[in-house]
């Protein structure tokens, strides 16, 4: 008798300034199982981007089509441009066994949560608003307008923190303390009893 | 910003032969942050016995006092003797932070569900019935008449499995194995955000 052999779709959703980047390629750098969900959009490969690398890319007609046809498992629109999660893809992993990360801010999340109701949602957040002030200042690349935009918008999500099944705190150089967390929440939802409702079925039968 | 610093309550199940009693002691053993939840009854202290360790050994009129209170988290009687868990020391261990372990059957599992629902219930489980019926053969203790009563009880168990939040399978010989597991579930659970709805005013404040 065996728990799901199933992966399980991972959203990571984080204020900008958390780490979620350092923290997901330390889970997919630790771990076999888990694999980055590979985004589809309509803009053009820029030099160097390979098709099923940094995204599929697909023509406006195509993607238009698989919105018709409930393939997108959430996108947006930036500048004119689609991007989205294929649904076909993900779930081919999920069958694999593969642990699929989607890295996705709180609307997307949202969506998917509704879309895929077995979706372990986390929310990565640093360890208070002043680190996340200091993270988004050192960096030196934003405009003071940008960093206010960003704690406005970090506020707003720390605000809907509850929407999420479990959360992460990402402290300052302790990314694999955040990854390794992350691990072993999905490691535990594979025991859930919702996840493994062949368990009276595979007693009986072994 | 810290998550949780308060215990979970956690009701470990299984039928009788999957080895409840060592996965436990293998808990208690690796961890100061779990405590078992020492029982109260009204049957006399046999040789040996001491009052708080084995049992909180009580009157029949204090115990259905209790009972009056709303003092007991479950209870049930035996050949006379009432037995159950008394809320008052379980909320006290919980707010030290303690883990708190009720080791319990189905009935008292969801009964104990029901008054607490951030109670984490976990169905330990036999790797199936044949091996179920070995150990509780193998014990040679049973009579045929026990053992086949005790393997239809394990039906029934394992067909509630759903009513259960987690399930961990005690494979022979890894106790070890079935005990990291059940802590990980734990640490899991102080991650989920319906137990940290301090995080949004610790965000801002510290």
């Amino acid at each position: 008798m065996d728990l799901t052999d199933k992966g399980i779709l991972l959203v990571i959703s984080g204020p900008a300034g958390t780490g979620k980047g350092t923290v997901v390629s330390n889970i997919l750098a630790r771990s076999d199982d888990y694999a980055l969900s590979v985004s589809a959009t309509t803009r053009a490969p820029r030099k160097g981007e390979v098709d099923g690398v940094q995204y599929h890319f697909v023509t406006r007609a195509q993607f238009e089509q698989k919105i018709e046809d409930g393939q997108m498992l959430e996108y947006a629109e930036y500048v004119g441009n689609y991007y989205g999660t294929p649904r076909e893809r993900v779930d081919a992993m999920l069958e694999e066994g593969i642990n699929v990360i989607l890295e996705i801010e709180v609307v997307g999340a949202m969506k998917i949560k509704k879309l895929v109701p077995d979706a372990v949602t986390v929310l990565l957040l640093p360890p208070d608003y002043k680190t996340l002030e200091a993270r988004l200042r050192g960096r030196g690349t934003n405009t003071e307008d940008d960093i206010l935009k960003r704690l406005e918008q970090a506020k707003r999500e720390v605000g809907n923190f509850a929407s999420y099944d479990y959360i992460v705190i990402n402290e300052d150089g302790a990314s694999d303390e955040a990854a390794l967390q992350i691990i072993s929440i999905v490691d535990a939802e594979k025991h859930r009893t919702a996840r493994n409702l062949h368990i009276p079925v595979d007693f009986m039968a072994d």
